[in-house]
Formats: structure tokens, C-alpha cells, sequence
């Protein structure tokens, strides 16, 4: 079953150690071991047996999952590595070969690849920036004509950060209802604000997050799934074969961060919004770039107008000046370059000056 | 894409926590989080940013993994999130539906039913009790008639403990080769002693592992497939759409665990050890009872003789004696019962004890 390859990712992954401004980050600057155990007085980590755990995770940390949603119950929750695979397993467990997918463009590329390797049909509906990233209902109505087994939202959105509008999120959850259909809504980038999320809002819901993003924690690769219990049910099967456990040691570490989520979610609030702030400040200075400011999430999608397209900018704008973007072709967009308003806000300010600069002189 | 059940495990999930007399756990007793970072004199685990880290493993931790072979480089290894996982990742990566599989029976149930799971077709061989759980070298010469794609071995096996004998890996090398065919050989309970590795044997040999049996850190959850620099890059691939990567915490600590590995698994030695000699003059003194003593790894298959189904007596001695095992009809075997080498030595005797005295009473 071969895939083509995940161009964020690979993006990520060739030229991610070559930045000196990483400006592109979709992680809250991380915290050390040190910063999140700190909040362990006990330093009870120490006395963890590493045998397999809780297979499905431990008891503790679905309780504390649990607070960060309106419904459910344990039953509703199974913890995996991170949000990426806990999107795999849902895809894997739920569609086959031939049933019929939604996803949306520009995105991220697991929700559309990942259903086609395994034979099924995708149903790319756009996201149209004129309309601040939002989707057309008209195109929904009409995809949604057909036998639709699974729509994939991912909300806030990466790249561009945007939440779906309200009407057209009560749009989707009717259309959704009248075909039986899942939403699997990827929600990695949900937690800053008051974000709604989907399981809490249909009976066939699937939420999917991590501790990587507004936590600032990818290292402990702790993602969940949130959904109906017979969903779980079935994605407990598949994860026999696949995962066993996350592991006493990340489920404590994991439990301990969400006990302690309050403050480690008011320093990416003002991480995030100081960057928010720069980047708003000289979009607003200098016209040849535009941007949908999000109000959630911690990413947005730069748009600029110049003759340089997108990859190449972003190649030589890292190996001559260090500053680091993933361009919009990753996502499907051109003439964009995905921004994380994730790291120092002096790195913010130096990286953007040097990249206008670089237009400039074009 | 459903699958069935995994017998196996979702017995140890049912079950093991009713156990007082655990004679059936893989892993031996595992370690503290104490006693795994007592190597590590200056805790620089305090300093780790927990960020993603290095995408297919820290270089450091790949450089200890070599340590384990004869043969490779680091471009020959990818760090996984157990060995379960490693496996999943080979067989999503290199089969496609319609492909043709070889596994072994008794067996453990992933390398049978994920293939089936996508499409493939799968040839069981047998493993002969009457002949020291061997296979049989006509039939594997009968079935390499077929398109094989590739084989998957288990060495030491999951629940006989075995490793093929000389004669019967050098005929299945040279079919494999003659056939261009794969061999998937989850080595994850190699270690104990001076077992090869197929991933030094053969240009097309593909071996996975973990931190979980011999080196006693299932909790770390860290596991790695070793194997051809292009069959490593096209799993580096499918990565991407699934772990992104294993976080530096994890990495750091297993690069402490492998430096250290002489220590561990002298106490892995010694306690599979004591708990076998146990287990011969156990089943010596006792005629209802025979096994197959491995030269390796830390599980056997004992099997008894009486009237009970094996899976009701798991089910009734657990219940009202609290001993633990996994019935041989998990791994496709009537009337055994898998035996791991792992627990407290008086834990063995005493539980031995009780199943000889239930045993008897029926």
C-alpha cells in the first residue's frame, strides 16, 4: 500500500535543522523535561514501573482528557501516540476500499492520501481565501448528494488556522445526520480559546487531538480519540495490532501537563498572541502581503504577491537568510507560506524584516 | 479494513488484572523509572527539550541499535513505537492486496490476520511439537512454488520460544532469495544469548525489535526495524502519515538503556534462568505435563494432558486461584499453555504448584 510522500512532513523533515528563524513551527515553543515535572512536587515519575500500562491508557489521564470536553464518559476515550495516529487508526479502523471521503483544500495531506491508498474515493471541496478560508455551502450540498461515508474537518485549520463559519458548521452536522455519516475532526490546534468540539456536538463525532501544539509538548507523543463507544470499541481492536499502550510513563507525564493545563495554556496564550500581533503589524505595514488573521489555533497562512513562487522562495529564502517556511504548495496553495506564531517573538520580528528584504529586492 | 479480534491480546487485557500468580507475562519484570536513570549519573534526561527530536530516531540511539548487529549502517534502521508497530508499518508498506504471505502456526496472530486485513493471501506452515516445534522443510519447498512476496518468521517464537534449526534457515534463505521474496523476522525476543539476526543474513531480511522483552522497558515503548536502506526509506514514507517520530524522551532513555544493556540483560539472564530450571524439574517430576525447552528468549509452550479445554482452564484457575497464563488456543494450539520466564521465581513455584494441584483434582 504505498503512499506518495507527505510533503509537509518531508518538508519538515529535509530542511527543518538548516533554520535559524524558524517562523513556521506548528508547536508552541516546547518545555523541558524539567518545566513539566516541576509541576510533580513528589517526583512520583520516579517510582513508574515501564511495564505496558493501562492498555488503552491510564484511568487518570482519560479523566483529565475528559476535561476538555463538554460529553462522555471514559468509554468515549482511547489514548494513542500523538494526533497524527490517532487520525490513522479512525481512517484504518472505520472506511474501506471504495466508500467515499470528504477533505478540504488546502490541507493537511494525511486526510486525502491516506484514504486513497487504501481504495477509497476523496471529495476535495475548497476553502476559499476571498472568504476567509471558509468553504462554499452550495458544494457541500452537492457532494454530500452522494453516498458519503466519512467528512474530514481538521478545525482550527493548518494551515490556515480558520475555524468553519457557524452556519456552515450547522450546515454540515445536518447533512452529516441525514447520511448516517462520521465526522472525523482533527483537533490538534483546538484548546487556546473556547473551541467547540465536534464529539461533543453529533452522535457519529470523532475528535482526535495531542499534547503537541498549544501544550507544547510533542515530545511525550500523547494523542487521544474522543468519539462514540462502539467506535472505540473498534479502534480498540485495530490498536492490538498495531500499538498495544502509550506507556505508564508518557500517560503519567500526560495527566500531569492537563492537571496543570491552565498555565501551561496562559504561556502559549501569550506566545501565541504576541506573535499574532507582530505579523498583524507588519501585514498591515507592508501591502504585498495578505493574511486571514485566525482566532484560534497557532498557525496562519501568509499569502504575498511577487513573481517567486512559493517553494522556491521558501528554499532560498532558508539557505540565504536561515529563515524557515513551509510554502503553501505542501498544502495545495501556491504563494502562500505556512507561519507558526509559536516561537520567540524577537525571532518573529527578525525573520519576517529578512524576508521582506529578500521580496524587496527582487 | 476490520479485523478480528486479537486473541492473545485482548486476553491479556480481559484477564491480567485479576492475576496474583502472573506465569504467562513476555516481558521480564520490569524496571523502575528509578533504576533505568540511576545509569544516567548527570539526569541530563532533566534538560531534554521535549519537541518532536530527531524524525527517525536520535542518531545516538541509532548508533547503541547497531550495537545489536553485525552488519549496517544507520541508514539501515528507523526507530519505531514498539515492535508491534514495527511490524505493522513493514506489512503496510510492502504488501499490497493480492500479494502472497508465509506465517507459521502456532504463531502470533498479527502476522497472519493484518496481511488477510489488506488483501494478501497468507500460507500457514506448521511448527511440529514432535519435532522440537520445527517446521517442515518439504512443505516451505512447497509452497515457495507459490509468488511469494514474503515470509515472516519469529525468532525466538511467540509461544514456543524456538529458533528454526540451521538446516531449515539456510533452505529458507536461499528459497527466499532464489524468489526475491522479503523475510520480516520480529526478532523481539532476541538478546538473551548470541541469536543472528536475518537482517545480517540476507540482502532482503527485514528485522524488528523492541525494548520490551529482554531489556525489560515495554513502558518506553520504543521499538526499530533494521533493514535494506531502500526498504527503510519507503517505511520513512508511511512515517510520515502515522508517528511522525518516536520524541526524545523516549530515544534519550533507550540510548541509556542499550549503553547499559550488559547489566540488564545479565538480570534478564538470570531470571529467565532460574525460572526455567523451575519449570523443567516441574514438568521432569510431573508426566501429565510437556514442553519444548527454549534455548532463547522468554516464553515456552507447555502443554498438558488432561480432559479441560485449555481456554477453560485458564479461565477457571484464574478465577479461582489466580494464576495466569494464556491458553494455546490463542496462537491457534489446543492444550498448552504459554509459559513466560519472566516473573519473581517463588511466583512460578507457587503458581506451578496450584495448577499441578488443580489439575489433579479434576
Amino acid at each position: 500500500m504505498r503512499l506518495p510522500d507527505f510533503k509537509v512532513e518531508q518538508w519538515m523533515n529535509d530542511y527543518e535543522n538548516e533554520a535559524v528563524y524558524n517562523l513556521t513551527d506548528t508547536c508552541v515553543s516546547p518545555l523541558t523535561f524539567q518545566q513539566l515535572v516541576s509541576f510533580d512536587d513528589g517526583q512520583s515519575f520516579m517510582n513508574l514501573k515501564l511495564d505496558y500500562g493501562e492498555i488503552t491508557g491510564a484511568a487518570v489521564l482519560k479523566k483529565q482528557i475528559l476535561s476538555l470536553y463538554e460529553t462522555g464518559t471514559e468509554e468515549n476515550i482511547t489514548v494513542m501516540q500523538g494526533c497524527l495516529q490517532a487520525n490513522e487508526s479512525v481512517i484504518y479502523t472505520l472506511l474501506s476500499p471504495g466508500d467515499t471521503v470528504i477533505a478540504y483544500e488546502p490541507g493537511y495531506q494525511q486526510f486525502t492520501d491516506l484514504p486513497l491508498s487504501i481504495g477509497c474515493k476523496v471529495i476535495t471541496l475548497k476553502l476559499y481565501e476571498e472568504n476567509g478560508w471558509q468553504p462554499d455551502i452550495a458544494e457541500l450540498e452537492e457532494a454530500m448528494k452522494q453516498d458519503v461515508k466519512m467528512i474530514i474537518v481538521n478545525q482550527p485549520s493548518n494551515p490556515t488556522g480558520v475555524l468553519f463559519s457557524e452556519e456552515y458548521m450547522e450546515k454540515l452536522l445536518q447533512l452529516a445526520d441525514e447520511k448516517n455519516a462520521y465526522i472525523l475532526s482533527d483537533e490538534v490546534y483546538r484548546g487556546l480559546y473556547d473551541e467547540p468540539s465536534v464529539s461533543d456536538l453529533y452522535r457519529r463525532g470523532i475528535s482526535t487531538s495531542s499534547l503537541s501544539k498549544v501544550y507544547s509538548l510533542a515530545g511525550l507523543r500523547l494523542g487521544w480519540i474522543k468519539g462514540p463507544k462502539e467506535v472505540i470499541d473498534l479502534i480498540n481492536v485495530r490498536r492490538d495490532y498495531s500499538i498495544i499502550s502509550t506507556g505508564p510513563l508518557a500517560d503519567h507525564l500526560a495527566a500531569l501537563a492537563l492537571s496543570h493545563k491552565e498555565a501551561i495554556l496562559k504561556r502559549s496564550r501569550e506566545i501565541v498572541s504576541e506573535n499574532q500581533k507582530i505579523v498583524e503589524e507588519f501585514v498591515n505595514s507592508h501591502p504585498i502581503f495578505h493574511i486571514v488573521m485566525p482566532q484560534a489555533g497557532t498557525v496562519g497562512f501568509l499569502g504575498y504577491e511577487a513573481e517567486i513562487n512559493d517553494t522556491m522562495l521558501a528554499q532560498q529564502i532558508l539557505k540565504e537568510e536561515g529563515v524557515f517556511f513551509v510554502p503553501g504548495s505542501c498544502f495545495g496553495c501556491e504563494k502562500h507560506l505556512r507561519i507558526g506564531f509559536t516561537c520567540d517573538p524577537e525571532t518573529m520580528k527578525t525573520g519576517l524584516a529578512k524576508l521582506l528584504e529578500y521580496l524587496e529586492k527582487k
